[in-house]
């Protein structure tokens, strides 16, 4: 673990300090921007001081994988859509296109492993295949610890490749067939938790379908049991993990070692946050939780994760791909304006 | 009353059914986008259909106004930081020049009425004054009701006026010391609330200055009972209103009369909108609630006014001036830009 976490530092302390000094010398009332006022002050601390704070140019990667738990029948949707997802990503249709170009973030797609092959190139498509499809978590491990950690240094080379080209924000997002089965077996393993606490209806499981995957999620945890250490989430994500899960474990932990803001989308992306964290607790003050998703775990399990850190979003989506960072973007953004550009009580004669 | 709400005509069922089933064609699991998807349906069914559904370009206005009431101490700051906070503004250097900025919305200031007589001339300054501020509250009504006519027309023929400008969506934004004092005397009297369920820390009252606050509210509402008639919100406008939040009212339901959707800040903000669906209930359809106030009383209001209209934010803001509404509108692009831009299943050769 220690070459992942080895670069991260701790976010300062007094960094935050200095940024809450300024943000009580605007024109304002005392904390009266809220929640807006933590995230400038972490975007202060995160940049080491630097003024005016910058989040501007944003690189959504969207990264894709397919599960071999998919053929449990846990999700109502065939293992075919996260290939006819991609197709729609790269033709600029599906929801985190339309997301992205409203909030002004570019957008990759980035190819984990999805089944059936790799795809045609594509301007906006990385080709990051670790496989075609992870094995099924329900019979054995996910993949090996060998591809695992090759996922991790391949979302670690991603952010180091998109702070290197001038990006000053890195959003995740993602799509996989049956990852919200793969995603709770992970919460039930890194957090110790019960898997009817965190397996929901996902892209829409009925009841029976539900019973099913919680029965799937207890199975895949039986039979890996010997891999999964408490000392050891690198094992975990390898056992239970998806491709995609893994690589966005690994971009998170690239962004924090770069120190660029990274925001986490929804339940399936927590899942690769909660892993990172485990690696590397310091991850944690390069990290800005987009929303609470609508999947009836995730709230539960970022509280566990850490109560201090509320998603900036609640409304009910439960999409992926990443639309619940892009949605959370514009507040960002919001937040670093409102650092930068606001008068000072002495500076606009204004005596609160 | 009839003059406000004449032209206002209700949002149509079978408009947003319309909308939802195009939201049900786009490729994503049904409902997956949650209340980003409420608001694509309603801006559709306010449009009548048609596509696009357009939200840009997007004006904030920013209504300021002086209290008399503010002579009570009921508030931390004195009565001059209106007018040096209209200053502010004018110069750019506010909270909510800064987050309009970022998320593209033009700022017009318009002083309905702050003391110390108008302001020097300025491009960003509407000059629709109803006085040298409002007579205080605790010891009789703060207008008349000739000049609380005269504030609702002048709201009208501003949202009138921006209309016909070619803007495509209203942002409201307030103004002036002590008017957390006059919007909890107006729920109470509009919404049947007792005034210390209502009656916060505003810009940062103390638990002494609340309690005088909360006797100053009680004491307003007994010299004003006669003028406070359950079928009469405009009688109860005059009597507990100030300048600002007339405006507001009158602009609230000037954008519902020219199907404009129209977006309500916090705390101050939703005392106008309280109002305006007392005068004309039909607004509602027109109207998005942009965020939850960290002012205590502001979520049991809004739950009082409507269980089903959800804030789209609650970050512990309570700053006012617009700065809720500027937050919240990137997320109203987006759920245009979802509604207008994604493909549709058959399109994308997507099967779910």
């Amino acid at each position: 673990m220690h070459r992942f976490s080895a670069r991260i530092e701790l976010i300062q302390e007094s960094s935050l300090n200095v940024a809450r000094t300024h943000l009580d010398d605007l024109t304002k009332p005392r904390g009266s921007m809220g929640r807006l006022e933590d995230v400038a002050a972490r975007l202060f601390a995160i940049g080491q001081g630097q003024m005016p704070l910058v989040v501007e140019p944003a690189i959504m990667l969207t990264v894709a994988g397919d599960h071999g738990v998919a053929a449990q029948k846990i999700s109502p949707a065939q293992q075919a859509v996260t290939r006819q997802m991609v197709r729609n990503f790269l033709n600029g249709g599906a929801a985190v296109n339309a997301l992205c170009r409203s909030a002004g973030m570019d957008l990759r797609v980035v190819d984990a492993g999805c089944a059936g092959g790799p795809f045609e190139k594509h301007p906006a498509l990385l080709d990051r295949r670790l496989g075609d499809g992870t094995d099924d978590i329900s019979l054995g491990p996910a993949m090996s610890r060998e591809i695992c950690l090759k996922g991790l240094e391949t979302g670690v080379a991603l952010a180091e490749n998109y702070a290197v080209q001038g990006y000053a924000c890195i959003g995740t997002g993602e799509m996989g067939i049956a990852n919200s089965t793969t995603a709770a077996a992970l919460y039930c393993a890194l957090l110790d938790i019960a898997p009817e606490a965190v397996a929901g209806p996902g892209a829409g499981a009925d009841a029976a379908m539900l019973r099913r995957k919680i029965a799937v999620v207890r199975q895949a945890l039986q039979v890996n049991t010997g891999l999964l250490r408490e000392d050891d989430p690198i094992g975990a994500l390898a056992a239970l993990g998806g491709f995609e899960i893994v690589v966005l474990c690994g971009i998170i932990l690239g962004a924090a070692t770069r120190r660029l803001p990274v925001l986490i989308d929804g339940f399936i992306c927590s899942a690769a946050y909660a892993a990172a964290l485990k690696i590397c607790p310091a991850a944690a003050g390069y990290s800005f939780l987009s929303h609470t998703s609508a999947e009836p775990g995730h709230g539960p399990v970022l509280q566990k994760l850490d109560p201090d850190q509320i998603p900036l979003l609640s409304l009910g989506m439960h999409l992926g791909e990443g639309t619940g960072v892009a949605a959370a973007y514009p507040l960002v953004r919001c937040a670093a304006a409102m650092f930068n550009d606001m008068a000072t009580f002495s500076s606009a004669g204004v005596k609160m």
